[in-house]
């Protein structure tokens, strides 16, 4: 969908990946098909290019550097190296005075009763590195189950996790330009399935001074990071302490799942917003011309595509993935509502 | 445009084009440069895919033939051979009992003189085939203006046709499935410059009744042709009789420039509900949600990107072409504003 919105601004895309399947190679002009540690393959692609982004936060740190030193990386790659680990990110935010749930890390076992004692019961334990979608994060509810777990995470760092009593999900998507300008969608609220993301709902239908907090943590880490494209910030909304209040889940230095509705119900989508801000360009508005309601279609709901064209105000998306795995986002829809006036 | 709207719906593209300069090959999978008569190529795209379509009407009618000997093409050659020769074109249109200005073919110099007769001065002659934006016609004034424009035409048949004293130049987009179902977008106000479209509005501003009759012609040309995808279908409409009437000035057996607005105002493009056509898919809605502007950025208009963006109900884009040479479509943009209620 990237490269579709750069293709738009007439934009020519050149496309790396180490995978097999890569439905992006049919939308774009250029594939190279290549290991993230092949330097020869790193350095002729950077040639070929301007300007160089990623889709996914789990690109190692060190190609996001070794490219950054031939031609810029946007985000950059300390946006990457923040937002990849866990541990970095929670640290990050906290600097900020973010408010975000109790964590403590873990590298040995010795260390998870100390842990669990400081989080509480029960409790997230999550790997560091390379989590998404529920991937690497289990909850325990007990000092036993939690040694169980670490060991089923083969021994690498993880952290555990207060366990948030929340109301609501939300989620926002941010935007900054390479001058700084800065350009926000409104607060969207979140329903996951299994730790995967199931509907996205706009309006959130949250509280204005939430939606403006939520906006006031979007601006803020926009600028700690001298932050350029879109990202993605996750939020809890607490209820424990009698008024709900917001905290940080997590970040995504990438367009979101969250923001699929844009493409259908803003003049200008996610993906445009961030092609325009790596390549230099203004930042467009962030108005919706209708209320929206994004569904994911995982594994075998791609099969039910006839059903959902029979309705008259959705609009489908299929993204052209070989082969539909329980679980594996193979496409959306949005369903477009007249505006609701607020 | 067509291939991006295809790769949303999960489809993959395959482009064949004898051009240089192939910008769809950017946003496609696969692409084929071959010529028009090379059946061993055809052959094989022909192996490759599932459905076959055209975005320009002077593909040749025995290529499409060839063509559609092994997968369905769609529209049907038969469309493709009535709209590529203007002479075919208009007797067809004629023997629907479908208003269109007086017309006479011209198949040597010694039959200028009584065609110029039949259709009055001044009298606009164009080629039979490969005529667009402007390309092979000129107005004349006088019977020696007239033979003077046939030599420069190299001798070919032309068609000479009565100067209409029209008020407005409207268009519409319909759009016809599989199972006969028919979508059509609302009619369109267009300007040409240089006999280039300029610009397309919605809403129109003409009365009720003229956009209904366009509507109707759209249905039954539909029909007629047994049509499967998008038509682009060009009115004059008439003054000089002292009343407005509609006459049909050309039909397009493809998406139109005219309707390139519904990419921003509308939740289904013309592109999409052609490649939904095409596939068997049925049609979507065509309602707007915005009132639109539509204009053509030809040669160096494109240069003024930065300016375009700076308007922030502005839409853009940009097709990626290498050469900006005067009068090419090298781009448009959508300029967006709340829509009017009637």
């Amino acid at each position: 969908m990237l490269a579709q919105a750069a293709s738009k601004l007439g934009f020519h895309v050149h496309i790396y990946s180490p995978d097999e399947d890569i439905p992006a190679a049919e939308v774009a002009g250029t594939l190279t098909r290549a290991a993230y540690d092949d330097h020869g393959a790193l350095t002729e692609f950077a040639a070929s290019v301007d300007v160089i982004t990623y889709e996914f936060e789990n690109v190692p740190a060190p190609t996001a550097a070794f490219l950054n030193a031939r031609k810029p990386v946007r985000p950059t790659p300390s946006a990457l190296a923040v937002t990849q680990d866990r541990l970095t990110e929670k640290e990050f935010l906290k600097d900020c005075g973010i408010p975000l749930t109790a964590f403590a890390l873990i590298r040995g076992p010795d260390q998870l009763e100390g842990a669990i004692e400081s989080v509480g019961l029960p409790a997230v334990l999550k790997t560091r590195r390379l989590g998404y979608d529920g991937k690497g994060q289990t909850v325990v509810e007990s000092l036993a189950h939690a040694r169980a777990a670490f060991q089923s995470f083969g021994g690498a760092e993880i952290i555990a996790e207060g366990f948030v009593d929340f109301s609501d999900e939300i989620s926002i998507i941010a935007a900054r330009d390479l001058m700084g300008g800065t350009a926000l969608y409104e607060a969207i609220r979140n329903e996951h399935h299994a730790h995967i993301l199931y509907r996205s709902h706009v309006p959130a239908g949250i509280p204005a001074e939430l939606a403006e907090h939520a906006r006031r943590i979007g601006e803020l880490l926009l600028k700690k990071l001298d932050y350029v494209g879109v990202m993605g910030i996750e939020f809890f909304v607490e209820t424990e302490t009698g008024r709900r209040r917001l905290l940080v889940n997590e970040i995504a230095p990438r367009v979101h799942n969250s923001g699929h509705w844009t493409m259908d119900a803003c003049q200008i989508s996610q993906f445009e917003q961030h092609i325009r801000a790596i390549c230099g360009w203004p930042l467009g508005p962030t108005a919706r011309h209708a209320d929206a309601v994004m569904q994911n279609l995982l594994g075998e709901d791609i099969d039910g595509w006839q059903e959902y064209l029979a309705e008259p105000n959705l609009a489908l998306h299929v993204y052209g993935k070989s082969e539909a795995r329980p679980g594996r986002k193979m496409g959306h829809f949005t369903r477009l509502y007249p505006l609701t006036k607020r």
